[in-house]
């Protein structure tokens, strides 16, 4: 007879709570019990009713060696979801971050991408990256490629092998006055055709992936894009029921941009071409007017908020909890290489710092009262919802929480490094797991995360 | 006969230009020899004149075992200087953001401070937090203690043991209606003299000391203190020529109290107790009129810029690049535990997202020439600056450069781990120092991090 679960971790878990505005939720010493599918079927608590099955299933797991027990010192944490990450671009991370939009894009940028038409090249980019996310306890990635059908395919591929649940996108620029001649789309119908392949090869690697790896339709942002190529986009969207991302409204170049191109904002010509549906994930979205916002609303499409890169090309801060009021789905991307971070860890911590220097105001030459959006801050624990059910609501997908039918994608954080622990000094009475949550948050560096597990498999353990 | 120098180092360096406004510079492959002091006394080129003395120099010193030769990828970076932390505030590092100044103050940070009675309390905060900051490639800091003499005087033996530069200051907090009655110097006598003693013992400590430990007077700030003791504070540090420390016009709050109090700004108030020298170093100064500012720079005093503590109690961002126009000296600091970072690389970082942030303003719906002050950002090469260099300056010390004449403090970085190194993409030709350096500063973990030497001497090597 096959066994009821694959395995059973027991330990203790910080997953966030039903609703954004809760706090965590901590399960001290819990049995999670996984089925061969990777789905987290039962979770046993140690105290109350479930106390003699919890010794049974301990008892019985330990015995077949399908037991794995954490030790006091360790704490599992939901892995994180990295709405928006241009894959390419990680070869130039941390660099030219001094330069505007448009001539990172022309000087550096677009030349990079365009060697990815080089496999080799791509190889080595796209492990490397797979790799560092993994480590850093991404688990679900929604990845932009770049214009070549082949080595975004690739991409997916790597993703396929290392474990990692991936969305992947071949980057659609078709209009020759927009982008550069080396780095385009030869037409719109090569750009649509090498799309639709690219779709079908997805959804072959896919149907056979254990994680889940999925195209999407990816126009780069409505600048770089013909009507037409907008529009049949939204076509193959429909066709094959396909997650949709791109940029909106990121700068207010780009949100001018598109107002004087169709006379509507971004959101509403992205929704005239069939982009904004609930399987839409849109990069940004810094400049969203109300209306914009309940449109966003209504359609069941995602922001995925990139905190580090707004900071160099946003020219303000996406209003996050506004957003969350008007209960927008919401998650978090590092934006490689807008951004300078592969990790979420980095982009929550912004997250909560841009947020409240979007309350507060900068300009202390203005008075208090007018210096700033009042009620904008958004706490580390909502800033920690974006970054693991915030991502899984937007992919409706069951990820990025620790309860029974989600899949288990974890890291499991050692607290010994790095002093996350508070023990040594106030002793385990007074120290406390919401303490100790602030300080994973703040304090961790990647040396903290052993080990990543995703959908009920490691796939990274650092020793 | 004695050797000409103690030890040799064979290396790539990187060091911030001459004025803050230049380029980082780059030695390749040059030879740094060390005196017995500690002090960088020659520095020979490979290429141009010096090539006969190098092969000399190179050939005598491995002969004698005294060259140490860095590989090609490793980089030498000064050490950093943090101007402005709280040592006993380690102990609850990255918890309790999400509350205002004042709670933080009396329900958090007050009780902590009250536990550095207890002497191995504060030996275990204060060793773990001196391990980490040397770890983190802090080399020299700047810190405020407690109020108690007895462990502010531990914290300085135990810098003064594991190698590190330090400036310690016990705290004065003596007005009976702003400080909580366990938690402040019993009178205004009392505080004098324990300061006093204070001095007395870490001026005995210093003389003794390879690297330099000094004392420092350290009102906490003007709200906490009566003027009795401010002007006493500002006689003693005159009588012994010593460094001042303090906050000023740090938040909306104190700003404001400090003008119902004097009718004057914090600035004026400071300068008008003796506590505005050019060895006074003044923490967050975000409030400071175009007039407060003028008063530093005449003065000579400094600003410890501590940006990630300023996004959550600041209330704005302090204007840094008017700061560097009106040629006010300025350094970096992380102020544990407003600031939640242990690392100056975290607050580089922020420094120039938060001038990014100043520049732009954060508030989508103003209008974008209305929305932030011009001409605010820094570049990451001026945050390396202030983190180094600008950190010397405000000490008068001769430290942050890797120059003829200044001490050698150095952190030594491996740039294989992290993926810093940008040749396996794109070859050595085309890979750059500048790039390296943007990626050392955005992208380096503290496991880059092989080597820290102070004054001469290795006192943290990872493996
Ligand atoms: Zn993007
Ligand atoms: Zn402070």
């Amino acid at each position: 007879m096959q066994d009821l679960y694959e395995i059973v971790i027991k330990g203790t878990s910080i997953s966030c709570g039903v609703d954004i505005n809760d706090n965590v939720k901590i399960k001290v010493d819990h049995l999670f019990c996984i089925s061969r599918q990777g789905i987290i079927i039962d979770i046993i608590d140690p105290i109350g009713v479930d106390q003699q099955r919890y010794q049974e299933v301990l008892k019985e797991y330990r015995e077949k060696g399908k037991c794995k027990e954490l030790s006091g010192d360790q704490v599992i944490l939901p892995g994180f979801i990295d709405l928006h990450i241009h894959a390419p671009q990680f070869a130039q991370l941390g660099t030219a971050l001094d330069i505007p939009l448009y001539d990172w894009l022309n000087k550096y940028t677009f030349p990079l991408e365009s060697k990815f038409s080089d496999e080799n090249f791509a190889r080595q980019v796209y492990q490397d990256l797979v790799s560092q996310l993994i480590s850093n306890g991404t688990t679900t990635a929604l990845y932009f490629a770049t214009i070549h059908k082949s080595t975004s395919c690739l991409l997916a591929e790597i993703c396929e092998k290392k474990g990692q649940r991936a969305l992947v996108g071949k980057v659609v620029m078709d209009d020759v006055n927009q982008n550069p001649e080396y780095y385009r789309d030869s037409s719109t119908d090569q750009a649509i055709n090498d799309t639709e392949e690219f779709i079908q090869k997805l959804l072959a690697i896919g149907s056979k992936s254990h994680q889940g790896i999925y195209p999407v339709i990816t126009p780069r942002f409505i600048p770089s894009c013909t009507d037409e190529a907008l529009s049949r986009l939204g076509q193959l969207a429909k066709k094959y029921n396909l997650y949709i991302q791109s940029h909106c409204s990121e700068s207010d170049w780009e949100h001018q941009f598109v107002l004087d191109r169709f006379k509507i904002s971004d959101t509403q010509a992205l929704d005239s071409f069939g982009l904004l549906s609930n399987k839409s994930i849109m990069a940004h979205c810094g400049h969203l007017s109300d209306g914009d916002m309940d449109l966003f609303h209504k359609r069941g499409a995602a922001v995925s908020h990139c905190p580090l890169s707004n900071s160099f090309f946003g020219n303000a801060v996406t209003p996050i909890r506004k957003l969350i009021e008007k209960q927008v789905n919401i998650g978090l991307g590092t934006d490689i290489s807008g951004g300078y971070s592969s990790s979420i860890y980095d982009n929550i911590k912004q997250s909560v710092i841009s947020s409240r220097m979007l309350e507060d105001g900068t300009n202390k030459d203005l008075l208090p009262n007018v210096r700033g959006v009042p009620n904008s801050r958004i706490t580390l624990s909502q800033a920690f919802y974006l970054a693991t059910a915030g991502g899984g609501e937007s992919l409706s997908l069951p990820i990025g929480r620790l309860e029974i039918n989600y899949a288990f994608d974890c890291q499991i954080i050692d607290t010994t490094l790095n002093y996350l622990s508070q023990s040594s000094y106030f002793g385990k009475e007074e120290s406390n797991y919401e303490n100790l949550f602030q300080r994973i948050m703040y304090l961790s560096k990647p040396n903290n995360i052993s080990e990543v597990w995703i959908q009920g498999k490691l796939v990274f353990n650092k020793k």
